[in-house]
């Protein structure tokens, strides 16, 4: 299944069912929005599978075209969003430009709480204080979860997978290294994500959902250009391994979005980068100096994910960088 | 005012108006919850205002005797929980334990985003996974925000502050340095905080609310043993600073509630502690060794702030500890 969050004037939106290929929609049966979904997940499901299945049958009454003007994130604001780190080729390659140990990452998640009373609709502009930051795009894999008790471990943990999602996660560089020496994490360097407009269901995957990991190609173009086709297959810990770290102690609530951190591989000069801090930091080791800028007002990221046989998994991110100061 | 959350059975309760001294309470008018009596604060103060002096002078129709049974914390869930560390002394205490270099404070306040899906009842149990984790308490001072705009300046923030709250903000002690290495800040080692009943505006403080500061006595007892009676007003930065620090990059929304960090005082040989933490460093300091045992479970821990004139100005914190892991 695939679902989608319409603008309606409320904070949350209106959860709709989108089709397959996300050219149409219908609004959703016994659950007004994404939230109220997960709530009712088991005994909702089959009415929106049905949904589901008339949509892309052409059979759905009072279908409408979706537009991107009026696409919400899935969840335009959640309880809980935690971010992960769990690409071993961008901890190194960062360990290493920046001159650290090059350890890569150890055998704890990392993992930090950030803003999730807003996320951004797909197709909006991303309001930044200053270019000076540092302005980046992370593209990552995300999942929503159901409930999740204090204390399930890994073995136990995909059951409570929900949706899978794409994820724009931008990020203040400047500000990185300052808010990580406090040992207090990052609050200023992570201002609200944008998410793309389908949240889908693991079986949407198919075979490219394999251990609780998304192997597709997430590609990313700045400015309509080609700046990366990386991989999900190569996260050291799944999304399994994630939730058991995050829910060690504490409660998930239905709807927490718990994220990949910035995808990443091995074969990096082939596949390019998710993210400018990462570029940069290859170019640091090749070059001896970084060469591409971060973003202005005005650079645009498009994110998208297509599965083997080409369609658009999540449908597109695309965001626009509007920067308060621009004396 | 005061304003007190009973449970109703959903999760954001029902709102009251407290009597000032915490004995009666009556339901808020146009409003069912706090988020959505700070979502229209302008709009219905004065009718709280009036129901407020009219529960005071014992003219109130329809008042209940406030039962600790069924009280809740003031939020129950908040979309944003925003916790500083503004306290130097704690900072220099630690930092001298531990054998760090004793730089104190620096000038950029430290703070980190924590779990806000739930805020524990000011009289609940407080669940935790392990005693080998290093069960404390941090006893501190909290404000909860009307929206403010990303890009807020410190002299404009006071005017969002709408309420002052008692937090009791558990740590896992033995996960805090571990989290902090990482540089991603604090996840596992920030379990789900308590909030003392009442949520008071500022000026029911009179004289004590100073620069945006709790000049009051925080008490804390251990199992009915005198723990610490720490003053808010050593803070570094004010609540206003750190307003603005959070809305850098950020808009805060309606409802955030942003903490003080554990209340320290220079003078902590008289004054005591508000943790557990910062009594071991004093220890370590003084004898080599940390003397203070971290909570076991059933270990009870109380906080209460009296105001000059001897009122109990938010109620009590009285939680106690109750560990998974017996074996």
């Amino acid at each position: 299944m695939k679902f989608v969050t319409l603008a309606n004037g409320t904070p949350d939106g209106r959860l709709h069912i989108a089709s397959r290929d996300g050219e149409l929609a219908v609004p959703a049966q016994n659950a007004v929005t994404l939230q109220q979904a997960l709530e009712t997940w088991a005994d909702n499901a089959s009415v929106w599978q049905e949904q589901y299945e008339m949509l892309n049958a052409g059979e759905a009454a009072g279908a409408q075209a979706l537009s991107s003007d009026n696409v919400l994130a899935p969840l335009p604001r959640a309880w809980q969003w935690l971010d992960g780190s769990a690409f071993e080729t961008h901890a190194l390659l960062l360990q290493k430009a920046w001159g650290q140990p090059e350890v890569g990452l150890n055998d704890r998640p990392l993992m930090y709480q950030g803003l999730s009373d807003r996320f951004l609709a797909p197709g909006a502009t991303a309001m930044f204080p200053s270019a000076s930051d540092g302005i980046d795009f992370e593209g990552e894999y995300g999942v929503i979860l159901d409930a999740v008790p204090m204390g399930t471990k890994a073995e136990d943990a995909a059951r409570y997978i929900r949706l899978v999602v794409l994820i724009n996660d931008w990020s203040l560089r400047a500000l990185g290294p300052i808010e990580m020496a406090t040992g207090f994490g990052w609050l200023q360097c992570k201002p609200a994500c944008g998410i793309a407009p389908l949240a889908v269901t693991p079986d949407e995957l198919g075979a490219a959902w394999k251990n609780t990991r998304v192997c597709l190609p997430l590609q990313v173009r700045l400015n309509d250009e080609e700046f990366g086709r990386t991989n999900g297959d190569e996260m050291k810990f799944g999304f399994d391994e994630l939730i058991a770290h995050a829910a060690y102690s504490r409660n998930l609530p239905a709807g927490t979005i718990l994220g990949s951190g910035t995808v990443s591989n091995s074969n990096y000069e082939s596949a390019g980068s998710s993210c400018i801090a990462e570029r940069r930091a290859i170019e640091t080791i090749k070059h001896g100096e970084a060469r591409t800028a971060f973003m202005q007002h005005g650079d645009r990221v498009l994110m998208r994910t297509e599965t083997e046989a080409g369609d658009n998994l999540f449908g597109d991110i695309c965001q626009t960088v509007n920067v308060m100061d621009r004396q």
